[in-house]
């Protein structure tokens, strides 16, 4: 089968960069719904496959600062679903806090909601903050991998649990269901134990698309067993070669093939018509950096305090950060191969939390997506544009057409469900 | 202050009568989105204060057949906050299997998304089955009503965390919000530990509107303290005032007054224009319970095997029932009163759960209800129609004009949010 490209939109905060709530006329609240409901009706007039909303667990603003307050996912994007008919809904919970049942029993209700659009972007919750609002321990990087790994099977149980038909609603004899058709999983694992079966029926994709985005060793075990659409972090088109050819390889392991999980890197555009004006956007952006921030943000990246390093020395040793590795290693490599100062790692932290920042004319956009593309870097994108409602609209403009021109994006949906269009098998 | 009457409609499954789903026409599913924004609308433009969603976490076929498959409350109200603007928006959620974190972060949501609509009907969750689907073992009574006392407070302190303004968004100096504005909650308790603040600002309510259906002292005890609506069993008027003065009693202990708690009784109306179409309607919906799905509810609601006894004999001495106290006294009640067989039970428990059914004219009815009214026995209602839409349509097309005509029932909402129209202080 060709390969089809395809395409997220990342909703975090006001847009991945740290300061694009203060462009003239940005949005400026993750909170404001109606502004929401916009961007996921731009994005699904632009055929996006998907968008997903990050998620955390604590109010963090040594981050982000609009990250500090916001919608929560799985409200957000029902909310959503009642203002759009086919792009799909990702939302992230944690596999550390929370449990199966609830989860499970919410997503099957968004997919429900939506007419079988919803996924689940399946995270650890590397942030060890979030657990003093459980009353718990944060659990270190393996024990998180283990027990969301016994999470995601419970969850698949439960989905799986009702079979199609099981609802009769048979007027004349009154007979509502098929209880032989809906079976308690009685799941008891080291982590979780969890009879089953859920309070709602089988959902329209039978099992929503479950996102990933674990760059470690383990994170990359669980995308190969579970995940259908993995993100990355990535600023080099040889490393994300590497990285999407050696996943793909972990796939027959678990009776996959390639065509069943879809790898997006993320990237946060920053285009116009020429070159010049997108690197006149890109420096607006920074201009806004403010430095306390900035080493905020990059202080809750490292866990630790940043503050006390010289902003305009070398980086120093960081010794190895668990909490957010992927990202960390990242932004690490290419700050360390471009000999950039802490004041510059922060810029780039800043632009994207170390995501690749694409600047440029239209066509070079274009041209270095699908080179991506065809070099087997991504089966599509994770697109985090920078702030709303421009800078993704510029996006979608000047990029989304040349994209569909040269036959590499859809020009309508293929399908009804978020699994269809992403090309996936029925579940 | 003048009392007003208020309206909630309680939505479970298809409808409250076991066997709504099978009238002709009726709605058959409580997983059909579009059916449910079609119930809220009508709602609304009927000017109920409210619609609430009732809530278990099993799937529970020996109860309602129409329970064991519905879509999760906060996802489904979420969406039809859209298709809405002024009603009252009540999800349930259990204070038990549960968390107050996410919980009061997941309220504040739905009050942004419904522009400060939003409304929690707190539960112990009675049913010693959801256990199993958490890991847990089902905590008695006193406990599960300990637990959530801490529950509720903990989720206040979050709610109220957030102070007025701490949003600043100034993006001129880039300050978006004042940290002095934002507080941990840092509660420690005996079955919590919550550190806080949650990662969204106060919501439109301050606190979104607090619902709550304990009967037993333990759950008097809690709505006195934290309730805003309650909601009550009941068949009989002069115990229901009983109830009622003896709720309102209650709150000057607490610093409140007669007018910081509505009390809403549940009603199932089968109405129509005449006496004789009304006793019609209730036949015809009698007529459709089959015996083996009556007797799997009347066993799910007094926790024990009530297919042994015979159906035309008396109603057995059943021991005291924990788990369902306020309803199965009730019941029980009316049954032993009125000399009813096991049969006449089911037939009760089939037709509202136990709840009052008030069948009769569109005069009658409306009578009855401003008498309730009136002898403060109620603030108003909360209608639990037998099936949708024309189950519920009788009432809105016959007895909601004639509150109005009465002067009982508003003719148009007052506020904008939930707690201006239910008369409360702001939060
Ligand atoms: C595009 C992208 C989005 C992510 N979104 C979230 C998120 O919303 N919430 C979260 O807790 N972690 C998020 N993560 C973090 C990952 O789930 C994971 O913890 C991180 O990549 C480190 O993985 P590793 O420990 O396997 O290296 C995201 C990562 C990427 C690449
Ligand atoms: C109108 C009404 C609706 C209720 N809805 C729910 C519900 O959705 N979920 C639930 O677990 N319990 C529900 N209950 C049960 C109550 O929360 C409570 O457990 C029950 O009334 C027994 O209270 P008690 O133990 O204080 O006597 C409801 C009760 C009433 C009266």
């Amino acid at each position: 089968m060709e390969r089809r490209l395809h395409l997220g939109l990342f909703l975090i905060g006001t847009g991945s960069h740290i300061s694009g709530w203060r462009m003239p006329g940005a949005v400026d609240s993750f909170e404001d719904l109606p502004a929401i409901l916009d961007i996921a009706r731009e994005a699904e007039r632009a055929l996006f496959d998907l968008i997903f909303v990050g998620d955390n667990l604590n109010a963090d603003p040594g981050a982000h600062p609009s990250y500090c307050s916001r919608l929560e996912p799985l409200t957000m994007l029902s909310a959503v679903a009642t203002a759009t008919s086919r792009i799909g809904l990702g939302a992230t919970a944690s596999t550390t806090y929370g449990d199966p049942w609830t989860l499970a029993r919410a997503f099957a209700s968004l997919d429900h909601i939506s007419g079988g659009r919803a996924a689940w972007n399946s995270v650890t919750t590397a942030n060890p903050q979030a657990a003093a609002n459980f009353g718990m321990v944060h659990p270190d990087h393996a024990r998180r991998y283990e027990m969301s790994g016994e999470f995601i099977e419970a969850v698949r149980k439960l989905w799986d649990a009702w079979a199609p038909g099981a609802l009769i609603r048979d007027t004349a004899s009154g007979r509502y269901f098929d209880a032989a058709k809906i079976a308690p999983i009685d799941h008891e694992g080291a982590f979780f134990r969890v009879k089953g079966p859920l309070n709602i029926s089988r959902s329209p994709q039978g099992r929503p698309v479950i996102l990933q985005a674990g760059g470690s060793e383990a994170g990359q075990d669980l995308a190969a067993r579970h995940a259908d659409v993995v993100f990355t972090v990535t600023q080099d088109k040889d490393e994300a070669r590497a990285f999407y050819a050696g996943l793909k390889a972990r796939l027959p392991a678990h009776g996959r093939g390639p065509g069943d999980l879809v790898v997006l890197p993320g990237v946060m555009p920053v285009v116009a018509e020429t070159e010049r004006q997108a690197r006149n956007k890109l420096a607006a952006l920074q201009g806004f950096v403010d430095e306390a921030t900035a080493l905020g943000m990059l202080s809750e990246r490292f866990n630790q305090d940043m503050s006390r390093f010289d902003l305009d020395g070398p980086i120093p040793d960081l010794g190895r950060n668990e909490a957010y590795h992927a990202f960390a290693s990242a932004m690490l490599g290419k700050a360390r191969r471009e000999n950039m100062t802490l004041r510059d790692l922060y810029n780039l932290v800043a632009a994207a939390r170390g995501h690749w920042v694409l600047c440029g004319s239209a066509d070079f956009v274009a041209d270095t997506l699908e080179d991506w593309f065809r070099s087997k870097a991504a089966d599509g994108f994770n697109v985090m544009p920078p702030w709303f409602m421009e800078g993704f609209t510029d996006f979608t403009r000047l990029v989304v057409p040349r994209l569909q021109e040269r036959g590499l994006f859809r020009k309508a949906y293929e399908g009804r469900t978020l699994r269809e269009n992403l090309g996936l098998r029925p579940a």
